[in-house]
This record gives C-alpha cells, sequence and structure tokens, in this order.
C-alpha cells in the first residue's frame, strides 16, 4: 500500500481525533473525507466486529437535504423506489438514477417530515446532480450539505451498549426506522442501520461540536463489552453482499444489473427521472446482473481494478471486490456476469494481477 | 502519513504502470481516482522540476464533454466569464459557480469545436451539476465523460522534449491555446497549459490504450534530458499561488474572494447562473480574500486542515495550504484574510497543530 498525502481537501471529521488515538492505521478517501480502513488489521477487525460491538466513524455518509415545499416532489425525481408510502420517520435505500438509468448514487433517504429529507449519500457529489436539478426546474426546495456525521455502532453488542447510554427505549427502534434520542441537550436522528450484517444503529451527530464527547461517552460505557474502534470491513461486507458504490457498481450500470430491481417501482415512481429507460430494463431481463463468486486458491490481493472473467477465451464479465474470508476458508468476491455463465455452480477464470484463478458462480450471498 | 486502501473505487489510470516504475511514494486522491504526490521527496521533486521537464499522470482531471446544439448556451450557465470571445482552439480558465455564486469547481474549458467543449475539471464531480442542469432544462446537450486522460509535460525543458515528439510546429501552440497533433495514427489536443509555473504542456490523450506507448515515448525521447515522472508539486504551487479547489476554496467562497474577480464578468455573462448573486458582490468589495502569507520559523507540518489566523484574540482568517519552500527560505501559505487584516506586511498569528507562529501577510505570491 502508498501512503496518503494529508490536506485540507481530505476532509478531516469531528471523530478524527478519536480515530487517531485509536492507531488508525489506514484510510480510504470517499466524498473528499478520511475513512477508515483498518485499524489493528482486516482480519483482526472482522471478527472483533462479529463477537463484539464497534464505533465507526462514517462521517463520509454525508448529507444531502432537501428541505421545502418541492422536497418531496423533488425526493421521488431521484429514485425508481416508489415512495408514496414513505412516512416520517421511515429510512429507506433507494438507488439514484439518471436520465437513462445509469448508477448515480445508492443512498439510504432519511424522511424527518413531510418536506424535509436527508440523503445519506454513498461516494459521488450527488448534491451536485440535486441542485442542479432543483435549480434547473426552479423548484421551490432549499438543497444543501448540513453539519451531519453520521457515527455508526455495528455488532452483536450494539443494544447493550446503545441501551447504556440512549436508554431502554433504543430496543423499540425497527430495522430502517429511527427515533430522536436526547444528548447533552440535543436530540439527535438514531436509525436501527448500517453497513455490516452484524446489526447495529447509525447515530445521525447533528454538530461538529458533539462528535468527541459522544465518541468518548460511548468508548467508557461500553468498555467491559470491548468496544473499539472501528470502520466497514472489506471481508465482512463481501461476505454479506453488501455492494460498494464505485467498486461494484458506477453509472455504467442500472440498478438490474446491480440486483436492485427490488427497489425499482418503474410502474408507480410517477416522476422518477429515469422512470422511462428503465420501463425497458425492467421488462427484458438485464443481460448481465451482479453475483456472489469465490476464487479458489490462497488469499487474493486487494481488487484495485476489475478482473476479467474468462470463460474459455471469451470474457463474460469481472469481478470488482474480492478478499479472503476466514470463516468461509475460501475467497469471496462480488462481480458482475453474463446471462449465459449466471447460473449457479458455473465456474469461469478470474485473471487477477497475479495469475488466473478457478472462479465459481453463487447464488447468494455467505450469509 | 497513513497508508491508502487501494479499491477499484480509487480509479487506477492509463499511466500507473509507469507511475509505479518511477516509484511512486505516495498519492492524494482526486476525482474518484488516483493522482500521484510525491515520487524521490516533495523538495527533490520540486527542484527538478524547476531545472529539467517532467511527465505528469494528472489523469484525474478528467473531461465533462457537452456536445451538440445547446453547447455553448449550457457552458456559459456554468460560468460568470463572458465566453463570446472564445473562439475552437481556445482554452480558459473558468471558475463555475451555483445560484448563489459559491464556487463549485474552476476548471479549464477547452473549446473544440462551437457546439463541443471539454471541461478539464478539479476535484468535484461537475458532471452532476452539469447533467442535473441540462436535464431540469431539457437542453439539446449531450453530457457525459469521455476516455480522455491528460498527461501534463512540466518544467522549463517541455519544448524541447514535447518538440522531439511531435515536431517543430509544438512551438506555434500559444497559451492556453490547443493544437491537433498526431500520435500513433490519432490526433491528440495539445495545449500549452498546466499546473505549475516553470511551463508546458497538456496533452489530452482520447483513448486508454495510448497511455503507456506515448508514456515511454516521451521518457525515451527525454532521457538527456533528465525526463522524470513527477506530479502537482505542493511547494511549487503555493509559491506560484496556483490555487486547489477543496483546499484554499469550496463552495463557501465566491470567485471574488479567491482573488478570482478577473474571470467574472458579471455585467456581460448573460446567462450564469449566479450572476444575479455576484453582481452585488462585483459591486461591494468582499470582504475577504485570498492572499499570500509567510510563516516565521522552521518548516511547519502539512496542512490537514484549516489553522486560524488570530489578530490578538480575535480570529480574521484561516490558512489553507502551506510548505516550506527552500528557494524563498520561508514557509509559504495561502489564506483567506478579513478586509480588515489583508493589507500588505500586516502581522498575524497563526495557530497550527504544532503550535502558534508569527504570520505575514503579502500583496503577491513568490514568482
Amino acid at each position: 500500500m502508498a501512503l496518503i498525502s494529508p490536506s485540507r481537501r481530505l476532509r478531516r471529521t469531528p471523530f478524527s481525533e478519536g480515530v487517531e488515538a485509536a492507531g488508525v492505521k489506514a484510510y480510504t478517501i470517499y466524498n473528499h473525507m478520511l475513512l477508515p480502513t483498518v485499524f489493528e488489521s482486516i482480519e483482526a477487525d472482522y471478527h472483533h466486529l462479529k463477537n463484539h460491538v464497534q464505533v465507526w466513524d462514517v462521517s463520509v455518509e454525508r448529507q444531502v437535504e432537501l428541505r421545502g415545499p418541492d422536497a418531496g416532489r423533488l425526493m421521488q425525481m431521484l429514485t425508481p423506489r416508489d415512495l408514496r408510502g414513505m412516512l416520517p420517520g421511515r429510512c429507506y435505500y433507494v438507488p439514484i438514477v439518471d436520465e437513462t438509468g445509469g448508477m448515480l448514487n445508492d443512498p439510504v433517504a432519511v424522511k424527518l417530515s413531510e418536506d424535509r429529507y436527508w440523503i445519506s449519500i454513498a461516494d459521488s457529489d450527488l448534491l451536485f446532480w440535486v441542485k442542479g436539478l432543483s435549480n434547473g426546474l426552479r423548484m421551490e426546495v432549499i438543497v444543501e450539505e448540513p453539519d451531519v456525521s453520521p457515527l455508526a455502532i455495528q455488532g452483536p453488542k450494539a443494544d447493550e451498549l446503545m441501551e447504556r447510554v440512549f436508554g431502554e427505549s433504543i430496543h423499540n427502534v425497527r430495522f430502517f426506522r429511527f427515533g430522536l434520542f436526547p444528548f447533552e441537550d440535543q436530540e439527535l436522528v438514531i436509525a436501527r442501520s448500517g453497513y455490516s450484517k452484524q446489526g447495529g444503529f447509525e447515530i445521525y451527530v447533528e454538530g461538529g461540536h458533539l462528535g468527541m464527547p459522544l465518541w468518548n461517552t460511548l468508548m467508557e460505557a461500553g468498555e467491559d463489552l470491548n468496544v473499539r474502534a472501528g470502520c466497514p470491513n472489506a471481508i465482512e461486507r463481501i461476505e454479506g453482499g453488501l455492494l460498494s458504490y464505485g467498486n461494484d457498481m458506477t453509472r455504467a450500470n442500472t440498478p438490474h444489473e446491480c440486483g436492485l430491481g427490488r427497489f425499482c417501482d418503474v410502474q408507480t415512481a410517477i416522476g422518477c427521472i429515469g422512470r422511462d429507460a428503465l420501463l425497458r430494463v425492467a421488462t427484458d431481463e438485464p443481460s448481465r446482473q451482479i453475483r456472489p463468486i469465490s476464487i479458489a486458491g490462497d488469499p487474493v490481493p486487494g481488487c484495485d481494478r476489475v478482473w476479467p472473467l474468462m470463460a474459455a477465451s471469451k470474457q463474460v464479465g469481472h469481478i470488482t471486490s474480492a478478499a479472503w474470508s476466514p470463516d468461509f476458508d475460501t475467497n469471496v468476491a462480488i462481480g458482475m456476469v453474463r446471462m449465459s455463465h449466471w447460473d449457479e455452480g458455473t465456474t469461469l477464470t478470474v485473471v487477477t494481477p497475479e495469475g488466473e484463478r478457478t472462479a465459481t458462480v453463487h447464488e447468494t450471498f455467505w450469509i
């Protein structure tokens, strides 16, 4: 791994002080901001995440706030998911597409009230797309990035830790819903969500000054739970089939290719910009789709570019994420595979920078 | 410095192979892509740049292509600079602003023909803003990111090297203009421009397959000129007052605050979205502005966050970029300073993470 040159452009977060004190070893950059990727080691972090509880600085999930009379209409223009049933207090995973149905982001939308949303974004400047649209259409809506930095509490002991800090009522927060909980005289949005399959919460910390006090409170309250600073774990998220925008999908892909067709209500999502393009895709099956793929042999290197998937001498897809899984004792991977070769058990050859390996297509992810 | 975790999301470039072979030591991330920052050392790279010639992988300057009948009208909507005099063959530095006059990017626009532009962008997804606007306004224009990766040739021997590869007519290319030059049966746009004050060119390499052949051709042709792989140099660009979007300016700033008022023709740039907001700014002087600032004492650490500038106990600005300059034997910096304290020679106190220092405001940059 190479070094990263520090600059203001790679923004620090309200929790950076805590992250550094916990001995962060590596970062990625996400939405022009530092996202920790390794503390002890990717494997040690992985085992800890599955057994205890971690506090994650996911400030990089910047918010795009929509506020005003046209907020709801604009929100529906952005996504093919039908939002008519979305009530305040709900969080929806929403593919965001352009006029061609190409993915621009895959955020979680948080409906704060009838005319106010936060869109908790993946790695692209979604703010620019939303501002461009609202300007071009002269809509009555304010679109901006508020001072909100999410802190995720993930792992099997997340409920226990959160109860100690926010009280018993935290247990009442259902999956992909949120409640308001006080911290230092302020109400914080807390949702049951997060970028792992281990369960937990995301605290939308509104106001950077609350960052380190909250971080320290959680660390102190969870000492006997073996709480640690953590981060989204490359192995665990591939095992669980959690896609990563920019890695597993780009503007070149439709939601259907990404296996996100169940979030596309192309018949009823009236107003969605990419609806016409996706109506066609939803009728005809996509010709390629994301699949779980195992790769034989020793641990593969980090997947820093697409690795071609070959059937004989013909390319039929590519791998976009890969890691060695200690729990499943194989290399787990995410790839895009052509229809002709996507059936369960199909054997292909993957061309990694370190040579060819045997790859097997699966139907379901590992957990 | 921490390590950077590799992933496909941090895109490699058509020149990555050459960059790695040259022994790159550190990167930054820029437009979701790897940008080298150090080869030998920042100081050694700096001296080499000022005395010889370097080949820079600046693929991160992604292009936003506007093509179609409305391309010119859309281009003028994006910027307060009057583009009526811009002929095909010209490159214009164009601040891009939103409806409030806030900076969204500070790219170079390249006019390829009457209805076709490339916008060579700084670090933000300008594509999203432009696509959002053109969609909202239903304009007749295609907006996309083409397969174009700029390669910069910078340094006092740049003309000599370029002549060897592209012929004598390269000398006829004037500053911020471009010509078409053949390479391997393809015509490449080559402009006299670049992110240094040492002179040189930017080759808009259209088609990733041409990347390494061109890289190798330049390296071989310049062997006796001491050509090396290089990159934008933090010291040299601060000495020369070359601003960096995300570091020295953000959406929070107007072009006028950034000293870019000369690129804002608010009386005549009809159609520019931020024009109304900037008309006010252009009439009333901005209350703060970017200034060159020297910092006394030993070399300062990397500026990874804003450093407050204090007059007595009152904050009157902040530093956004800083580096030790061997040639000027002082720390050179770029900062935003309030009108009350921006006069030449004003002495302030800068609060760095390693303690307070004396800072002096200047009128002009070092070269």
